[in-house]
């Protein structure tokens, strides 16, 4: 007897927490790890709701990071409050809501790493909530969900509920491609994605930020780059200030800028300003006066490339560089006469693939010197498996991509994935749920299961990005 | 004979360059020193104009204060001109109008200085144009300069004419006050102020950031003065990112951050935050319960102010720092018996002003410890004519302020101006063009007549403010 009431109390028990969550998945975007929350709910008087750091916490007021996120915050939390004097006597008299923020490593000045933890808990309670974090950055994410959870009724009165969350992200890349040479974008246009991408906590902001049309990155050490290159050599082009600001902004949301210096093909841009970088393709015996990518044969190549990405390494703090190099054209590289006595010369035969892993690789070696990580399309793992095992791989193609990554993290290497969320195809029925059906872990690693597979998927730092482009950086882990 | 036709030649020129200087006046505010146009007009194609650092200027490519400028002015100058792809051959093949910058000094990362050079020559010819600078300060005042000489006809196509200009400004010191303690405003309200500032050439923003009616200053150091002193602990600060966010803004065009924490008085706001710092009043022998300026008979409030600011000198670089020192009520000191003690011990008498001095004179010590230039309003000079020397006085009352400066510069100490030019203030009439017809210097220096004035100003660097409150530092060369 006394078995048979413990089950249905079990039962009870599991209705109500379904119940629960469906609450939650509505509250909260993406889904947290771990949340309990209950119908018990607390109404939040705006003018005496606080955030403040707890008296034992890494971080204390100064922290840039967070008083900042806290100004930020306190409007989204409270879109339709404006404090005024007339305000401060009921301010004051009522009791205080206080959202205790407890980070235990400081780092408020630091700018956000791909190992940078965004793990957090919070318990919202009577009175105050508690915001238990390891890094500022998780900080950050936990905010972004307390916001998340506090709703209006009717009446316009602010409320949260009795809530207990614990979270980590499953990937550790979740990036956001923007294409500022197609099109340029005002500064305040990148400025209001990073708002956007820091609401869906996204980490990566995958600047894609020259390509053939325009090269509107203005180079301290090469002028005539965006002089001659960008649509406008004055008003579109991003001065050093601009991306200064672009940096700082992303910073206080918890986001990596990753630069992307894309070649050696997409660089028909670059050519105007910098004469004798890309290959000047032949009709025959004679120049046809057109260029094609950047010209392998030649010192002088490896020498802009190296004075440019030494720029590109102090301007940018992110420890990782892309590198580019997806779509290289062999046309033009096959009708140059010198560049075909290179291959000659190099042992390389007919195999342009490797003249073009030879240029990767020289690129590569670069942005190591510069204690760069490389980042590549994954054309050039395509092109030459054995590619750098420093390099990570970012598979962007159609067709098996699930193939693709799995071949990739068997190769040793770590791996990205871009395929299943370019937003400009959303498929001929425009398809928009196809983006939230992606499961980018569904390939068999070598002797890996599928159930083994799913709690690889909970316990370790799998990454997964989730570019204009892109997605997916399993950090090696699935390689045999 | 030869004689006349020479004053005939003399009597043409002159009517011309009245002619010109009428046509000049229209087109720059403030009016250059010396300006010389003509009718000759070039016309000016948006797609093939183009700044140019010249190849011998101290500053080129990678100047964060020029490059911005640049991206900046060119909208300003062509508001209604975008360029997109299809502009572009035309934009290549046209012939360029370059406008060369030639800065002696660099100095592009830097902070603009009390002493920092603003002149500049501008020559506006076939072709091209030159602007010719000690400083990246001067090259931002000459870029105001030429983007004020450029206009439109009713086609809309631009054009400049012809134009040499010299200049340099008749006062060191041109500021606007704003007051963000009886009234919170926005940092981007902040920004856009700094943005009117540069088109009229101003370079000091003086910031009231606190004062009675609320503190929104958010000190690293004492967090309770906002967390409890703001009209909001939230909403209504200025975070650290914030003070950070303005100080580049302005430095970005040539505009030097001076903030004010006034004290003993209209520190209401800070006594909620900081107990033990005002003075209590008294009703007989029992404390009323309200709170006077800040208490200057207690060892804590040397401490308090000391640290306070370290933090200040550490948080904005300018420096100089404003001590206030206006208005100070004896009332709520005359109740106290502590403070009337403190007066006996000290042997000051009845005499509130030797307290007021004796305060002042401590303030003034600390930061001139931490190497920062004080200024005061003139009640501290008022109260105690020998002064500080290191102080600069402030001059913001009624009645005869060309008396005030007399007194002051007499005195040996260097002042600022504001009387005239209280915005808020235009009188019953509402005669705005009062603001405009100030004559700052006419007073009668020791031995100076009239004469030796005029030529004194074109001299020398007499300075003069324009703040909301605020105008017109002397440097002291009008002393005896």
């Amino acid at each position: 007897m006394s078995d048979v009431r413990l089950r249905r109390n079990e039962i009870c028990y599991v209705t109500l927490l379904f119940f629960l969550n469906v609450h939650t998945v509505i509250g909260v975007w993406p889904k947290p790890q771990i949340v309990a929350t209950s119908m018990e709910q607390y109404s939040l008087n705006p003018g005496n709701f606080k955030f403040q750091y707890a008296s034992n916490s890494a971080a204390q007021l100064g922290c840039s990071v967070l008083d900042a996120a806290f100004k930020r915050y306190y409007s989204l939390i409270f879109p339709d409050y404006n404090a005024g004097p007339r305000d401060r006597h009921h301010l004051f008299e009522a009791k205080p809501y206080l959202l205790y923020i407890h980070v235990t490593q400081g780092g408020c000045e630091s700018y956000p790493n791909p190992e940078s933890s965004e793990s957090y808990k919070l318990n919202v309670s009577t009175n105050q909530a508690e915001l238990r974090t390891e890094t500022v950055w998780g900080a950050l994410r936990g905010l972004e969900t307390f916001s998340q959870l506090v709703y209006q009724d009717d009446l316009g009165t602010y409320f949260v509920n009795k809530t207990e969350i614990e979270d980590f992200p499953r990937f550790q890349f979740r990036g956001i491609l923007l294409d500022t040479s197609r099109h340029y974008l005002p500064v305040e246009a990148i400025l209001k994605t990073l708002d956007a991408m820091s609401y869906s906590k996204f980490n990566v902001f995958h600047w894609h930020i020259v390509d053939d049309p325009s090269f509107p990155y203005q180079s301290r050490t090469f002028s005539d780059l965006s002089n001659k290159g960008a649509f406008h050599p004055m008003t579109h082009v991003y001065t050093q200030t601009d991306v200064r600001r672009v940096i700082s902004h992303a910073r206080l949301r918890g986001i990596r800028v990753l630069p992307e210096f894309d070649s050696p093909g997409h660089t028909q841009s670059w050519g105007k300003g910098q004469p004798g970088l890309l290959t000047p393709c032949y009709r025959g015996i004679t120049p046809s006066g057109t260029f094609g990518p950047v010209n392998p044969a030649t010192g002088s190549t490896y020498k802009f490339m190296t004075r440019l990405f030494k720029e590109v390494a102090s301007v940018f703090p992110d420890s990782y560089i892309h590198l580019g190099g997806d779509e290289v054209d062999f046309t033009c590289w096959k009708s140059n006469p010198d560049v075909r006595q290179f291959m000659q010369k190099m042992g390389f035969g007919n195999y342009f693939t490797k003249l073009e892993s030879f240029y990767m690789e020289n690129i590569v070696n670069i942005t190591s010197m510069l204690n760069r990580t490389a980042i590549v399309w994954q054309d050039v793992f395509d092109h030459h498996e054995r590619c750098s095992s420093q390099a990570v791989v970012e598979v962007w193609k159609g067709g098996c991509y699930l193939c693709d990554l799995r071949r990739v993290t068997k190769a040793g290497l770590r791996v990205i994935l871009a395929t299943p969320w370019y937003l400009d195809q959303p498929g001929p029925t425009h398809d928009w749920a196809r983006y939230y059906t992606v499961w980018p872990l569904a390939f068999k690693g070598q002797n890996l299961g599928a159930l083994e597979m799913l709690q690889f998927e909970e316990k370790k730092n799998v990454c997964c990005v989730f570019d204009i482009h892109v997605s997916a950086e399993s950090k090696g882990l699935l390689k045999s």
